[in-house]
Formats: C-alpha cells, sequence, structure tokens
C-alpha cells in the first residue's frame, strides 16, 4: 500500500500557525513522525490562500526534504502553487530520485492541461480527481469515464500510465446513502479498464457528519483495497487505521510471508488487536 | 448481513460440561445473549463423539428453541446428527416458520445426498462446503466449479437457490500467503456465476496460527463483504467485530439512511471507534 501521510495541512490550526511563522521544528517533526509510521510520500498542504499559498507552500517542501527521506506530495487545487512546489522540490535541498506527487489535477478545464504540463516538465506523478467542469459524479460509470479521460490526456502528454493516480472521491456516505457502494464499484471498473493506472483516494469524506468516523474510515479502506486501491491519502499516527493496512495487506497476499504483519505485532503497532 | 452466531459449540470447555450436564441455564443464556447482539440463527453443535452427538445436538436443538425467537444452526459433520437435530427442531417447542439451517453439506460422496435430501424433506436451508472427496480446494476456480456442483445438485431436488448458503472454506494466511486473495476472488465469483445463492463463510481459519487474530478476522470480512458476502458464522458478542458489521452495512447501502449504524452508535454497541 502506497500511503500518503496528510498532517501536514494548514486547515489544521497549529500547522497553520507553524506555517505563518516558520517554524521548520514543528514541521520536520510532523515530517519525521510520518515517515517512521509508514509514510511514503508527505502531503503538504498550505491552505493560506491565494497570494501567499505559493511561497508558503515552497518553504514546506524545503521544509520536509530537509527532514526526511521521502518525497512529497503536493497539494493545491492551484496549478501555481503547484509549480512553485515542484520547482522548490528540486532545488539543491530535494533528494536527487525522490519523484514528487501533484495534488492534482482533474478533468476540469483551468487546472487538466496545465497540470498534466507541469508533471511531464519536472518529471513528477500525479494524482487526477474524477472531476469536470459539470461537477462531482454521482455515478460509478461516470467516474470511470472521467479517469479514462483523465488517463488518456496525461499519456498524451508522455506520462507513464504508472505515473496517474486516479482519486474517484469518495462521497459521504451519511448524506448520499449509496455512495460508498457506488465509489467501490468504481475503484473496481477502473482497476479493470485502466488496469496500469493507479487507484487512490482520501478517506475523511466518506464520514462526513457520521458518528465514529474512525471506525466508518478504517473499514472503508479495508474494503476499497479488496476492490483494488493501492493508495491512499490519511493519517499514518492512527494506530488504528495502520493496524487494518497491516492486515489487508496480508489478506491480499500483498505481504510475503506476513512478515510485515508480524513484525508490526512484535513492535506493538496493531494497537487495535 | 446474515449472522449466525457461533458460541453454542461443543469444543468450549464451558458448552462441553453444560451439555454433559444438561445445564440448561447456560445454553439459553448464550442463545439471548447472542440474539440481543444481532444473531439471526443460533449454531448449536454438540462436538460430542458419535455416540450420545445426536442425542446431545436434539437437546441443544430444544433448548435453545425454548430459550428464544431465533432458528437454529444445526451444525455437524454426520448426516445422523443433523437429522436429529432437525427433528427436534420440528418438535413442539419449535417456533413455526423458523425455519432451521443445516451445517453442513459438502460435494463429499458420503454427505451431499444425504444432507440435501433432509434439507429437502424438512424445508431447512443449507450451507454447503466447498469441499469434494479430493479435498480441500487452493484455487478460486476450483472452489467456484464445486459451487455450480452443490447448487446443481441442491435445486435439482427441489431446493430454492436463496436458501442455499455457500461456504468457500477459508484457509491459513500464516500458512498459505496467498489464500486470503484467493478466498475473496471465490466469493465474487460464486457471486457472478451463481447470482441466486448466498455466500457464507466462518472467520477463524484465515488468522490461524497469526498474531492479533481478532484485527486480522474482522478486516477480513469487512473485504469479504466488498467482494459479496452475505452472511457469516462468528461471535456477536465480539463487540469490535460487531461495530465493522455495522461500518460495512452502512458502506455498502444496505442499512437505509445508515439509521442502523447511528442506532447501534447510541447504543454504545460501535465498541471499536
Amino acid at each position: 500500500m502506497l500511503i500518503v501521510g496528510e498532517r501536514i495541512n494548514g486547515t489544521s490550526k497549529r500547522v497553520r500557525e507553524a506555517i505563518l511563522a516558520r517554524d521548520q521544528d514543528l514541521i520536520a517533526d510532523l515530517a519525521r513522525r510520518q515517515a517512521e509510521a509508514g509514510a511514503d510520500y508527505l502531503d503538504v498542504n498550505a491552505g493560506t490562500g491565494p497570494e501567499r499559498e505559493a511561497e508558503d507552500i515552497a518553504w514546506l517542501v524545503k521544509t520536509v526534504q530537509a527532514a526526511v527521506d521521502r518525497p512529497v506530495c503536493i497539494d493545491s487545487p492551484s496549478p501555481q502553487a503547484l509549480r512553485a512546489g515542484v520547482e522548490a522540490s528540486a532545488s539543491p535541498a530535494g533528494k536527487p530520485g525522490a519523484r514528487p506527487l501533484l495534488n492534482s489535477a482533474s478533468a476540469e478545464a483551468s487546472r487538466m492541461e496545465a497540470v498534466i504540463a507541469l508533471a511531464r516538465e519536472h518529471r513528477a506523478r500525479l494524482i487526477a480527481l474524477t472531476l469536470d467542469d459539470s461537477g462531482l459524479p454521482t455515478t460509478a460509470e461516470q467516474r470511470i469515464e472521467i479517469a479514462e479521460r483523465l488517463t488518456r490526456a496525461a499519456t498524451r502528454e508522455g506520462l507513464a500510465p504508472e505515473d496517474v493516480f486516479i482519486d474517484p472521491l469518495a462521497r459521504a456516505v451519511g448524506i448520499e446513502n449509496d455512495q460508498g457502494r457506488v465509489f467501490l464499484d468504481a475503484v473496481a471498473g477502473i482497476r479493470q479498464e485502466l488496469p496500469e493506472v493507479h487507484v487512490i483516494c482520501g478517506l475523511s469524506n466518506i464520514s462526513f457528519r457520521m458518528p465514529a468516523r474512525g471506525l466508518l474510515n478504517r473499514t472503508f479502506l479495508a474494503m476499497a483495497m479488496a476492490r483494488g486501491l493501492e493508495a491512499a491519502i490519511l493519517d499514518p499516527l492512527d494506530g488504528n487505521l495502520m493496524a487494518v493496512i497491516y492486515a489487508a495487506e496480508a489478506l491480499l497476499a500483498r505481504d510475503e510471508m506476513c512478515l510485515g504483519y508480524v513484525q508490526a505485532y512484535r513492535e506493538g503497532r496493531l494497537s487495535n488487536e
């Protein structure tokens, strides 16, 4: 499972204050703790508004790359902020070979071509949301169709399909009752139609407005993994969630001889046992 | 989700002693607690050996049916013990309309025809294991083929396909690393090839010889539900496991407006939140 650690996000009050105060220690500490807990990429989201986001995200990228040996996932709806982030990641502080992940393109006219071109220019990998100018899709078929459109556009520009991560955008089951099932069908459908691309998702939307959100989120993750999900944006410091990932990897034969699971048990990481 | 409560089983020392001592209170208490926790059927397994199993299972059936308003799942490899159980369930103590479940037939010559005939004779529902005289299958395709054979044999005798529950027999991932993935593929394959039958499983084999078995079992259950599992033989008194079932039902839109999930939360049943 490819894990993108989500904790360095300006919507968190502590992180926002650290960004504004240029508090490297807090950001570096969050980066190290997430990497140690299993993050493969560290998401950086400044969330500080258009007039300063590009500068803030560049500082976040450099701070994270100075702290840990993990690539960044540069997270903004703005192609300009993504550019500032990816250029910062290629600066001397960047680790050679650590290709960043751009989060995200979509099939909206304002970002599809621009973000794909940016990924190609910097050899970055790409998260692409199944969203276009007609809005958020409600059916699995719409998500699969947009995924096909995004993959065609990316590969036409020279990106390798295995560098594309499609996010079929989970919607809240507490508001639209069938959206869990629809999302799971979309994951399986995308894996079937586009076997070379990866499918990724965030976890928090699915449980919006529901009680016991952690339980719902980690159950959803296991179910999505059973349908073909290979990557997720999540909090690797959530021990109950990580325990479910260790278990699901063992059950999907992605953990040879279950050695990762047994090792996690020995290290006391299966907090949810 | 159809839940078969597994706690009344003679392999448990306390239950075995209660069977030998004809301790109705202990059995009735286990029946009531499982029914209250959400069991749709109560499995009864005497496990006391061929010379007395039929008599013991008949007593268990009558004791359970006197205690709760739930049908029994009569659990024995022996067609003779199954007959004793199903005849006891039809005695005056039995609730009218509460059709028992026979656990189990298989495609072994010694039990396929006999147990199917018994189910037809008593209008019982049937659990059928994907097992034949050549042994336990290792591939998904073998399981699907045996499921088709069992379903043909059952429907040829007049059983309705919706009264057949196929158990594709989970094997230990700690011993054969790919058997989790293979089982999940078998569940999906059986649902696709035989859309009218149900798929059921027990949970304990999958985690045999592994640490943190509860975590592995409940993650496996959520993943199997995502692939089409509709029934399971499990311990409904395991609050962490039941919490995952509530979550998975909500995520599969089998819980209208998520009302069951929210109600379980309010009643403090989501212990694993």
